[in-house]
């Protein structure tokens, strides 16, 4: 069981947590880390995150069977092989292929962690797992939420939340105590906060609302990503 | 009404809001925007919010008829005339008096909002004359949470939340969405939630308890303290 567990709503806040030593978990339900738990539960070898498409193409011209994927505006960018998407990420595609993947929100927030003694990859796809390995850590825990440009975005905290509901009795902070609250508010409902909050809404008007059910799916699969030098492995 | 309200949860997400030509309404609730309503009902002429001691002094030096308050770690700072316990802004003690106040969190979100159109300071004090007020603003409403050191606090998000639920239909961010649901979870029972949160527990720890029940009161006075030119008056 963690001593503490903290939250931090945007990546912008994370210079004021001092990460070393602790288990970090990211998340970016919409859609950086949903996208990247289905990856690596089908088979995706390596995910590397990356701040921009130049460095993305960059990388994969530098390591041979690579997908790029990711977006801009939540649309695929010009010469990727893939959107951010989660339902582009099937075995089919993925399976033994390495990726590097660039979003908005999302991989700005893992970068962000690189102190951290651990990085953890969750989104509700994983929600049990990722509970499971953190009811193992004994240091402190932080969420990293990604949030929507430098604002605070509800999907990220709600799954904060449902971590630190089942994780059970530990040392809160306020926004610990906040996420769980609003987890307790929308749990009946997921997909219904996934529709409603701003960034489901802005997916929904540009086509993309099909991603918010899927993004809504609880414990589809079993891995806990891991990001470790910049990459992130089953 | 105003056109939409969003919730800044601390003044280092401020960059992130232009607040040009937007209605900001600061809050401190333990215990920054407390002691200013409280003083301003109790006729101080003008609160003069500055980031240091050593500005406090060098102020007060230049002004007549001036009282200096504030705290560090919650303590009045040496040579200071008042803390930062709103019950020693008393009328006997403050009225037809200029006060220059330095805290850790409030001045330094009072400062940080010179940009907006208007900036107003509220607090459970005075929730009923902030609100009123809040409710002929046409444009964009923004809550600056003054927080605690860099993270979130749940008092000030429970008070912009109060006004929220207070105003009524209007757009609302994912923040203020969070903030109106974190009001409606502890509004039977603001004392408990004082009590219970990261910073009530400080002030308590620290022999300041009784400020707790002070800053819970609800609707004591009738002013709104409005900051022009970085001195806040009725």
């Amino acid at each position: 069981m963690p001593a503490s567990i903290d939250v931090a709503f945007t990546p912008d806040l994370l210079p004021f947590f001092d990460l070393t030593g602790k288990t970090v978990v990211v998340a970016d339900l919409l859609r950086a880390t949903t996208t990247i738990t289905f990856a690596v539960a089908n088979g995706a070898t390596a995910i590397t995150p990356v701040l921009t498409p130049e460095d993305a193409f960059r990388l994969a011209a530098d390591q041979p069977n690579t997908l790029i994927g990711g977006e801009r505006g939540g649309v695929k960018v010009d010469g990727f092989d893939l959107g951010n998407s989660p339902r582009e990420y099937t075995e089919a595609v993925v399976s033994d292929r390495r990726i590097v993947l660039t979003t908005t929100n999302g991989t700005r927030t893992l970068q962000a962690c690189r102190a951290a003694e651990r990085v953890l990859v969750g989104s509700f796809l994983n929600l049990r797992a990722v509970v499971d390995r953190l009811a193992q850590v004994e240091g402190e825990l932080v969420f990293a939420c990604s949030g929507r440009e430098g604002g605070f975005c509800t999907e990220d905290t709600v799954f904060a939340g449902a971590c630190v509901a089942a994780l059970g009795e530990t040392q809160l902070t306020d926004a610990a105590e906040a996420a769980k609250i609003l987890y307790q508010i929308h749990r009946d409902d997921l997909l219904g906060m996934l529709k409603n909050c701003y960034h489901g809404q802005y997916l929904a008007a540009i086509g993309l609302g099909e991603d918010l059910e899927f993004c809504a799916q609880v414990d589809r699969v079993d891995v806990v990503p891991c990001q470790i030098g910049g990459r992130i492995t089953a």
